[in-house]
């Protein structure tokens, strides 16, 4: 049987985002497996109101992950820091069901730096701990994004693959996608 | 036995975790439930480099929430309009193992409001979807965040208490996670 590979990322806010799924689909297909992409539960949300639809894309993408048997996700820093947190939830969910997670960012730098960048403060708590100006701790482990993030990908027997991608390719960018397909396909 | 709950929230990241831990576990105690802290796991990190304390501390959580009944989150914003991914992770990993998702956000604005506020640009993408300047969508269904954050809570059966504390209360007020205490004892 071909493993299915869940597309978790904000590549779902793209103006496109059936060609961005088709693009990775593609991909996968080269590597030997299928891609299934967060929108292709078909869905007929035009009876719903905006929060039941919200409710009902939810579940459908819970049973989509149930149904691969890996998941590659876009941790690309959204809106902030860090990867985007619908994604993050996804990693958690497939990690829990004991699937491989993979991810890549088209952003290289690591989660401190950018957190750093991101604060208007940056201040020393003690030796080893450093803090915004609300006090709260930025982590700083060397890592590409928060701790659990990482640690499910390594846990998991996954890999993270970190590259920079231009401007304008930040969450379409596939080169460092396709590592992760190659690394899959090695491993698995 | 009394149910555990994992507290699961950015408020490892406060100055004192560990006495915001305390008033946590109190309160939890008041309700006929054990709380468990990220932090309870009492690693001996000392010797580790960063990346491997990172590891260790994720593997360490996983472990702690494997061994709950339910998880309670504190989804307020952190670092731009949406949750700390690491609790959107940890709520992810609860959900996938069936157990009831609780949430809280101190701020009580939806994630729509949020998200304008925070992206440099705003525009119609079609009559009823917005995006911002680099063309990605912003989710518009009247949320409280992220729809898989969302949806997790109301499809295992849990309940998100949003509730505007004082802006010096940000990340320890406990108002609203009370609130999901006494909803998890009423429903449990």
């Amino acid at each position: 049987m071909t493993p299915r590979v869940y597309l978790a990322g904000p590549d779902v806010f793209l103006r496109e985002p059936m060609a961005a799924a088709e693009r990775k689909k593609e991909l996968c297909q080269a590597y030997g497996f299928e891609g299934v992409f967060p929108l292709d539960a078909e869905l007929d949300l035009g009876a719903l109101e905006p929060r039941a639809a919200g409710l009902a894309i939810s579940r459908a993408n819970e049973r989509l992950i149930r149904d691969c048997q890996l998941l590659i996700a876009q941790v690309t820093p959204f809106r902030g820091p860090s990867a985007d947190v619908g994604t993050a939830f996804e990693m958690g969910f497939a990690r829990a069901l004991g699937l491989p997670v993979y991810a890549y960012t088209n952003v290289a730098s690591d989660f401190t730096t950018r957190t750093r960048e991101f604060v208007r403060t940056v201040r020393a708590r003690t030796n080893r701990v450093i803090e915004d100006q609300d006090g709260m701790e930025i982590e700083n482990f060397g890592l590409a994004d928060n701790l659990m993030l990482v640690g499910a990908v390594e846990h998991s027997g996954g890999k993270l693959v970190s590259f920079d991608a231009p401007a304008n390719a930040r969450f379409t960018g596939l080169e460092a996608f396709q590592e992760c397909l190659r690394l899959a396909k090695r491993d698995l």
